[in-house]
């Protein structure tokens, strides 16, 4: 069994990982694209119930509007308008809709890690907006600049990590009105990956624009010519966008920047206890939204986001990766192609520690994602408890899994050419044979199969002897290897000045508004 | 974090369990029915080339058929025999191979315990097979008649676990001359489901089958009217059947009993290194013993069974739920729903502890398992180090995901029915209300949601003052309650004895040889 010393040093096994040249060896950086048919619950007469079911929501209820500058715009869209309700017919919202479309690309300050979103293309997103930071060494505790830092190194180390989302932790101990201009001058120095701006008052919406732009070295115009950044804003759901997401969305569109649309309706709780009820209503609060955007600018890149899960109805308490969340995410995947949007979901858990758990509901979680052809799956590494912690071993443990998605998605596994189907091969090697020494196997055993970074296939014995090292004390020194490696990606040093300085006059000037 | 008091004891939760009434929660004993679409890789003419190449592979290179009898039926039915090596042409192929059904029921001693395979059926089989046992308390040791017992027990206490499949552990500590009258009789008595009979030499056989009848209760020509065991046979691959394994099966098969076949086709290994050829493989290693046997009788149920995997090239070690793994059962799956056979795969995983790797590793071959449409998952539950070990802890974690599988299935999650649907319940809650309170939630919140016996969803706090237990030790917990309170299946006194008799007599005569 492990034991305690074992399970904090990473034993003999550590030891003898410590010789190699770098942490880990990992697949290259790919635009994955997953070629699989969705799985699809609902057949043709269901996906119109929901999109009629929706299509009500939105005629006879009504979304709230806090925000009066969107009311004022749905208003003179033609929408009906009772204070900051607003109703809007299914011809008004599938004419806005049917502008956003299918597909786009992001591209960052690193051209080479653009991303594309829509269609049969996947990206994964760090761990966003835990409060609470773990590992296995120092436990659960608030997050800090620090943990911050630490989990953007690995979201820029892991090739199979595409976009540094939200904060991978709220570092609490810097203030909340200098907050996004330190992180997101970390977040673009340590990474040159996609990065997303929260959409948390008028101020941190331009700021980070401005940083991103600086960061690309463009001009306004260039920079502002193409996707470069994004937006995610959840609704207050029941029925409700409040002002500060419906802000920053509004300077996100204005300017051409995609906007992920993210109810988080939770079934049982703040949407309907069937799953189908709470599908309908996280489609329509998301295509109110849409329809906005695209009435303010026809053809921005509009994500249709899910976050559609149940409660534990014994105590309230949220549950990801369940049953129930698996069809919820495959129902509203036909939603979204149904009304031709990318997609985005999660890989949630609930479990409080990096164990058996957690790794069942994020698979689900992944699984889903897969055959619910997922565009942008957040919180790709690192979740635990529901989203209340980023854990530095579960980061590396999900990698380790989102890296086995990348290579099942190769079409080399399944091609059938000649050679594929290797009947010489077999002839030759015959009943009494093996196939280690043949040459159609010393032709491709390097490349053949899938080589993991953090499993052990070794023998019981073999294992017992390294240490007998669980899964998670060897993701604990794993992610101290990528650490102690760590290079920042290229930024020019004027660039990097020019950065610095923006970040000191703007909290020389007091940041943002704290009040919102 | 978890301290070594609380991985041992459970912990306060731990405690707090131990006040319920029963063990666990579970769901009801059902027949799965997987609704889903499969994944399938290969389109029409990928199906055509394996197809073709497996044919290739029966016409020009031929099987070993290690045993005179099944030579000689074969050389009767027109094949062309060279020594043991038979070579059949693929008209007599798929002549044989469409006597066959798609779909059988086997009915075990109770008749509620009866299964259906084939179609979209799904059943579970508990680990099979390994030679070691382990749990948290003790560690691994060699397998023993007491472990036997205890994973029998458990194989019948969970709902999920549809049959009593291989030994769950080599009970060593029995000579093996009469091991199978043992594990027989206990098998009968601590379960009422369809049981397996190992192909391990005529007299194994015929005792194991006489034993099944007996305690049915049944004469010998009702008994063998209908299916009511199987077993499963291996090739030994590449290209070959052993004896012990061809006398079993058609032991079986001339009382219409079926039969599973399942190549154990290692890539890189007895296969060859690409995952399509090693399909190719044992699709015709699996095609060559079941067109025998529909020779033999025809009709009789025969399943195409796959372990197709890949090993570590570096090492040669034996990985299990790889990508390539999970590709490798989804083509299979397409191949035999052309050839019109129910399907066998498993629950595999290489990990050597029930932790996060195990789980990763058993939740890509349960999902492939869902996505390939196969009808018969061996191993169900238990299954640690490539089948070398079968876990306790290991148990009841894969019963907790079988039984999320299940819930999966039903189709109650993604019916839209116009009360499922909530329009009205949406209208009722409006835009500042919560659904816990409304009579829509009120009336479904019971049944709404799968309920896990195994999973703690507490948040944080809570869980860290409950003693902050990890998965594998909450099932640790588990087992214990389930073998504390466990009930055999009711049987008749005089059934009973007069296996129990069987038994004696068998013995006396000195049971069966150990020579094979």
């Amino acid at each position: 069994m492990q034991d305690r010393k074992n399970r904090r040093s990473g034993g003999r096994a550590g030891n003898a990982r410590r010789t190699s040249a770098s942490a880990i060896e990992q697949l290259t950086w790919r635009q994955v694209i997953n070629p699989d048919h969705p799985t699809e619950p609902l057949d043709e007469a269901g996906v119109q119930a929901v999109h009629n079911a929706a299509m009500r929501v939105l005629e006879e209820i009504g979304i709230e509007f806090l925000n009066d500058d969107a009311v004022a715009h749905l208003k003179a869209a033609g929408c009906i308008v009772e204070g900051q309700n607003v109703r809007m017919g299914r011809d008004f919202v599938m004419e806005m809709v049917a502008k956003a479309p299918a597909e786009f690309t992001i591209t960052p300050r690193n051209p080479d890690r653009a991303i594309r979103l829509g269609g049969k293309n996947m990206a994964f997103v760090n761990v966003s907006s835990p409060p609470n930071v773990m590992d296995l060494d120092r436990g659960r505790r608030v997050g800090d600049f620090e943990s911050f830092s630490d989990l953007l190194k690995m979201t820029q180390y892991f090739n199979c990590i595409h976009v540094a989302g939200g904060y991978p932790v709220e570092p609490v101990d810097i203030h909340a009105s200098v907050r996004h201009l330190d992180c997101l001058e970390a977040k673009l120095t340590l990474t040159d990956k996609v990065v997303h701006a929260y959409s948390l008052g008028p101020e941190r919406v331009d700021d980070v624009m401005e940083m991103a732009r600086i960061a690309s070295g463009m001009d306004h115009d260039t920079f502002f010519s193409e996707p470069r950044l994004y937006t995610n804003i959840n609704s207050s759901s029941p029925l409700k966008h409040d002002w500060p997401m419906l802000d920053g969305s509004m300077r996100f569109v204005k300017l051409g920047q995609p906007v992920v649309v993210t109810p988080f309706t939770l079934a049982g709780a703040m949407a309907p206890v069937t799953m189908v009820g709470a599908v309908v209503q996280s489609v329509a609060e998301c295509l109110a939204a849409i329809a906005l955007f695209q009435w303010l600018n026809p053809g921005t890149p509009c994500v249709m986001g899910t976050f559609t899960s149940n409660v534990d109805m014994k105590t309230g308490a949220p549950a990801f990766g369940t049953p129930e969340y698996v069809r919820a995410t495959q129902m509203t995947g036909q939603m979204a192609r149904f009304y031709g949007l990318p997609l985005r979901a999660s890989n949630a858990c609930a479990s409080n520690a990096p164990d058996g758990q957690a790794v069942w509901e994020s698979m689900n979680s992944l699984w889903a994602a897969v055959n619910s052809r997922v565009n942008l799956v957040y919180h790709a590494a690192g979740w635990l408890e529901g989203g209340l912690i980023a854990s530095y071993e579960k980061f590396v443990m999900d990698c380790e899994i989102l890296q086995q998605f990348e290579r099942y998605f190769e079409s080399a596994i399944t091609a059938t050419t000649e050679a594929d189907l290797a009947v010489d091969a077999i002839r030759e090697v015959g009943p009494d044979g093996h196939f280690f020494g043949v040459q159609h196997t010393q032709d491709r055993y390097q490349e053949a199969f899938y080589s993991p970074f953090l499993s052990d296939w070794r023998n019981y014995e073999a294992w017992q002897e390294a240490g007998a090292v669980w899964t998670a004390e060897r993701a604990n020194k794993v992610w101290k290897d990528i650490l102690a490696e760590f290079q920042p990606p290229p930024m020019e040093d004027a660039i990097r000045e020019e950065l610095a300085s923006f970040v000191a006059r703007r909290k020389s000037e007091g940041g943002a508004p704290t009040d919102f």
